[in-house]
């Protein structure tokens, strides 16, 4: 059994994948001993207290800067990485406010909480909605002048206007990107999924990358570069949710005084999930798909009343779109296209199907699900590569995209000339060539009359040819060879380009390649189908989306609110869990996948199995470092500076009480403000909680925003201080959840990752010992670490 | 602080929700020592061990029996109540058993729940399209009778036939309800909610219960009563996956041994939620909402793995529907109607809106939410009124459903003699009036090409009814006065007919009643209104389905699936969330009120305020029964007979520790297999754990179904044995879940809920003392119970 394992100073296997990553130039000076223990409490900040030690974590920096250059940190600097504790510390201090507070601010709260969901659901909803209607006239202003040219039979001055402003919209991009703000590089959604996982990656939700993060996003698929703005727009709802969260920003000075109730990661949590569902109901224009986006693949931990708020953000953005584009209607925003609230309305179309359709229909989700796992493989091995290029610093990681963007550009202005020039069909209704920036039928180098039907998907911003994809009653639009040469070029694309540093959404690449895919088999089956090839765009689509992202029923609504059309619901669905569940024997989702390689600690809902054949004292390594009741300053002040653990046990000691006992927990912030305060006394006597509580503020123990709280080096403690005594017990968290030693690891991960936990603290079971053994953090439940300490376990048994 | 409040003896508050309920017939003999035993076991199996000695639940008994009037067992016989344990039993033999799992195993599984999964969404499919089937044919054929006689003029025995049709079905499933399976009444959602919460209501989920869920359902709607087939289906749902989830019925001789896998409450919790997800699918035609359903109301814990298993289920009703009806087109399923998977569709309509509408369905969403707390305030009342007559015995019962089926029909063919006859408006498709049984013109007593409207609404099917007041562009067809009249009868029959003893939905009525009150609206309106006026009912219905069920996104998404119309969902949205806010200050969701009416342990998800101030030692009542490691069998029996506990601390002593520590639990159900198998030794010595497992099979510790487990009845010990000991290690949970007697009850409660627990151990803090100092369940948690043990505690505060 494993409770007879002995461990202690094992040496340590590192991963790659580990979260002690430091700055790399800190790497080639020889660092002076101060410089290390800052270092150390760096690496340790992720740790909280308890396990881990001076000398270990040491030994583990080393070997882990050894393979630094194996973690990837795709488009962002290697960044420290923070937990979030979602624990009520229960203290006196708080339980001081509980019982003082009144009915009028619990009400006010509520207001406030409401105002705020609407407040996002506005914010969120202008941002998407502006995002759009830039991209349209950039992206357009740019297709415009470019048919103009092709028009005069200009190609080449065509193909440079073309390219050159892709080249000069991605350099902005990606200069904006790496920069100023690094973090807002990818998708967003992997970060924003760790965060609400109680996983805080350093600026990843600061104002600088909800900038980087709008203006870097519209110039980026203005660019042309085969991405969307989907990700980036849950991002943008996320980072809009933040600011608010944490009271504003005091950097530039726009901050909230009423806002200060929200300074927890409580209510933090909640406000970012409204964002991240506002994002992408902006995104999709699907206010439930948004709700449902955010249940099943950002949240961790939900709640009704949650649903209700995050519902009620969506509903509002969907309303302030609808009335932006109602205003659009009349001509005002330039050359903003087709609007309407459904995005690519396919209901017109009447869904019947057959047998054989149904077997088509199964083989493209057998497909999708293939094409979705090797998109994900391709993905994962081009971002470990485009990471040492990365990691090179900012001029390499625009040179990265310039030379993406050349391929884009090409791929995109060279590719249509292998597709012959097709007449015009007979009586339709839509004018044939496409004038103007959008449409089915793009001339490009086609005599009057006729059109190229690739360039129609090459040469169209990324909406117009899905657009294009999914419509229906244009059996013949497109030949097969077309199909094959679109599908073929946007697939890889794909995942050449989500690396760079730009704001990168993988929604439309797998939509666009899903629904190219989709075309070719309803194309390939012909009359024999009676679906429209258009519905098999859709089921592409679908199917490819079910490949890589492996969410199911918000995909279903997001399709379903996206296209309008609730007769294909049942198809859809069927599709995507094929695709799902081939694609799952293969490997993770792409989400799940960055999340991995951006080692962020993510708890997963399950307890892996080999964690029932472990118990909580198997994972808990020492020292351990402990406050007595009351305290000597110089102590705290000592193991503050030497450690980096952010949770402290407090135990009471005779005289203070008959036997040793633990009082619970205090956090390292909270230590600082009261070391900050100076009550101190000369003798160790407890001292009275009113007086401490009488010289605190309701919310001087508030969280700040990341980065924004009292730091250690903000301390200035005299040397006569440091012999003075301080009373911890007026902030000891007197509740703090415990296991015993002998629990099995499993059941304490599940009591860590159920109540959303920072500490966790491991009693002893046998009595006559000291009250504490150790304290459980994120790390302990890692699987690098628990199988980095027990190479012998099986991980799957 | 409440710490230091003593409170053991103090005399407890009965309360009239009590848990602790006896079948009254009892209640008149003098009850024999055994059989207030018995009764204590009963009612202390709600408890679990540890809280509650003997006396005090005496005690707090016989104060019960005073108030059993004031308990509203709606419909249904009192009947013990039993948690549910989600925890994971981490004894000897699980161990075991997870070290011998073979991969295959695992497959097996995997394989098995899905195979659940998709037969519990074809079974639920069929039968909700056998349900709707039936209810059109049997009501249909009413409708036909009644009005060929109304034609001809015979309308004293068009009333005779109509109302005679009504009475004798109402009677029949009066008469099963009541016979058969009391607990079919009613809706059957609380009941489903509640299970997967983890109280398990004793019989709810049989096979019994689910033929006359069935078929009672079929024979309450086709009976004319206003009232829905949905809820009853998510029961038919919830009680098809318990059939799967408890290995069949062994009473009726089907039993799958397969399906021992999934004898336990976590993967029967799964499965139900699976099936409760079906039914609302197979009730509405919609399964994104029958997953969204299952998520926001139905459970109270959620995976992403089970989101995508709930899914697959819904898909799968989805597709078997379809099947369905696409083969009753051919006609061949007698008078079934209108099909389609959209029931109601309304999408031919434009939906354009101004401000003036807006502020209409504003003022909407204020009256829906007023009507619908003042709906569950007077439901409410009623239900407490009927429970006096449906506890005096089933003749009562069937007579109190004999006379709502008596005022139901002379309101349906009574009301629409107020009505005038409506000339047929010239130019439409429909026929006017109408032949046959549904259609938007009833001719009734008018002469020929004349219509009656009120008709057109009472006597028609429920569903009929609603897809004539959604019907768009037929502004004129129903006078305002008609309308009025419909919403006030509907109204108030909705909620005299819930509480009788029928299998009851609510959703329809609610439907009704919110569609006639919107179209008043939008006929009030009249041209200043852009809407349609079956807009306006649409959005009315919405409003009050809010107001009542104070569900949020499902509502949205059901009415989006019934209507096919995406473009209404922001009004939809809009208009619910108001009702829901302005219902709220009122009373709580109307399954929520049956859920504490019918005094079932809801553990809500959040803790109440006043948790805060209590400490979780505070609500311990003793005494506390615990066993040494290796027990004499005497001593168990004896427990066993006099207690009801259903779990107990292990604690082993010197010899076999060298202090008094706390080895685990260890439940009575296991208790009992052991005892049965008889693995006693002389000495007090532990056994192998080799021994101990060789003698018994995987499954044999697996929990059957309810009620077919080992009873202390089964036990059949000699006295030479009871001198026997027996060692209670291999089955002790070694890892139960723990708190210090410090920590917060409100923490303590969220541990208990988030982790789906059935015993808490509270643990002393201070050294020397006993390693355990009582048990926390359930109902410990309640309010009643701590409100009960400190009265001066603000409930709200």
């Amino acid at each position: 059994m494993a409770k007879n394992l002995v461990l202690r100073h094992r040496p340590i296997k590192p991963h790659p994948h580990s979260l002690f990553v430091i700055k790399k130039k800190k790497k080639k000076k020889k660092a002076s001993i101060r410089e290390v223990v800052v270092a150390i409490a760096i690496s340790l900040s992720t740790r909280g207290g308890g396990g881990g030690g001076v000398r270990e974590p040491l030994l583990r920096r080393r070997r882990t800067l050894n393979t630094t250059s194996q973690i990837a940190i795709v488009g962002a600097n290697v960044c420290p990485i923070e937990s979030l504790d979602y624990e009520i510390v229960e203290n006196d201090l708080i339980k001081q406010d509980w019982r003082s507070r009144t009915k009028v601010q619990i009400y006010q709260y509520i207001v406030l909480k409401w105002t705020l969901a609407l407040l996002i659901g506005i914010i969120t909803g202008v941002v998407g909605f502006f995002n759009n209607l830039a991209v349209e006239n950039i992206a357009g202003f740019k297709l415009v002048l470019t048919s103009d040219l092709m028009l005069k039979r200009r190609y080449f001055s065509a193909f440079l206007v073309y390219g050159g402003c892709n080249l000069i919209l991605a350099t902005a991009a990606a200069a904006i990107c790496a920069y100023i703000a690094p973090a807002a590089a990818g998708s967003g959604i992997p970060e924003v999924k760790a965060y609400l996982n109680g996983v805080d990656s350093y600026s990843m939700l600061a104002p600088s990358t909800l900038f980087v993060k709008i203006f870097g996003s519209i110039l980026g698929v203005s660019a042309g570069f085969v991405l969307g703005k989907e990700g980036p727009m849950v991002h943008t709802g996320a980072c809009i949710a933040n600011l608010f969260g944490q009271g504003g920003s005091r950097k530039y000075h726009l901050t909230w005084t009423w806002l200060k109730y929200f300074k927890n990661d409580r209510d933090r949590r909640d406000l970012i999930t409204c964002g991240a569902a506002a994002g992408v109901a902006a995104a999709f224009r699907a206010p439930v798909g948004g709700v449902l986006f955010a249940l099943e693949e950002a949240a961790s931990w939900w709640r009704s009343a949650l649903l209700w708020r995050t519902f009620f953000t969506t509903a509002i953005v969907a309303v302030v779109l609808r009335a932006l584009i109602v205003f659009c209607r009349s001509g005002k925003c330039g050359l903003f296209g087709q609007g309407g609230l459904i995005m690519f309305d396919v209901s017109q179309t009447i869904s019947t199907y057959s047998i054989s359709d149904l077997i088509a229909i199964l083989a493209l989700g057998v497909i999708g699900g293939l094409f979705g796992g090797l998109f994900n493989f391709l993905m994962d091995r081009t971002l470990h590569a485009y990471s040492i290029i990365n990691e090179k610093g900012a001029p390499f990681k625009i040179l990265l995209t310039i030379a993406i963007s050349l391929i884009t550009s090409c791929c995109s202005y060279g590719l249509p000339w292998l597709a012959r020039c097709t007449p015009c069909p007979a009586g339709i209704q839509e004018q044939c060539p496409t004038i103007g920036r959008s449409g089915n039928y793009k001339n490009f180098h086609c005599p009057p009359g006729h059109y190229n039907d690739l360039a129609s998907l090459f040469l169209n911003t990324n909406d117009d040819a899905i657009r294009n994809l999914f419509s229906a009653g244009t059996e013949n639009e497109f030949h097969i060879s077309t199909l094959v040469i679109f599908f073929t070029g946007i697939y890889c694309l794909g995942f050449i380009t989500y690396g760079i540093a730009v704001p990168a959404g993988l929604f439309i690449p797998v939509i666009l390649a899903g629904a190219s895919f989709g075309r070719i088999v309803g194309t390939l089956l012909g009359t024999i189908a009676d679906l429209d090839p258009g519905l098999f765009a859709l089921l592409g689509a679908a199917s490819f989306l079910g490949g890589t992202m492996r969410m199911t029923v918000s995909i279903c609504v997001i399709i379903l609110e996206l296209t309008n059309d609730l007769l294909m619901l049942p198809l859809v669905m069927l599709v995507i869990l094929i695709s799902k569940t081939v694609a799952d024997s293969f490997n993770k989702g792409v989400y799940d996948q960055i999340v991995i390689m951006k080692g962020l600690p993510y708890m997963e809902a399950h307890a892996e199995p080999y964690m029932r054949h472990l118990v909580a004292g198997d994972v808990v390594s020492g020292p351990l470092f402990t406050f007595s009741g009351v305290e000597k300053v110089g102590t705290i002040v000592q193991t503050l500076r030497l450690t980096g653990h952010n949770g402290f046990p407090v135990i009471d000691e005779p005289p203070l009480s008959d036997a040793p006992e633990l009082v619970g927990l205090v956090l390292r912030s909270h230590l600082l403000v009261l070391l900050k305060r100076k009550i101190f006394t000369k003798e160790r006597v407890k001292a009275g909680v009113g007086e401490v509580l009488q010289r605190f503020g309701k919310f001087d123990f508030a969280k700040p925003g990341s980065g924004k709280g009292l730091k250690f080096e903000d301390l200035d403690i005299t040397e006569e201080e440091m012999e003075m005594y301080v009373d911890l017990h007026p902030i000891t968290n007197t509740s703090p959840y415990t296991v015993v030693e002998t629990m099995s690891l499993a059941k304490a991960a599940m009591l860590f990752r159920e109540l959303g936990l920072r500490h966790l603290c491991v009693v002893p079971k046998t009595p006559g010992r000291p009250p504490i053994v150790g304290i459980l953090t994120r790390h302990d439940f890692m699987p690098e670490h628990i199988l980095g300490l027990f190479p012998h376990l099986e991980p799957h048994k």
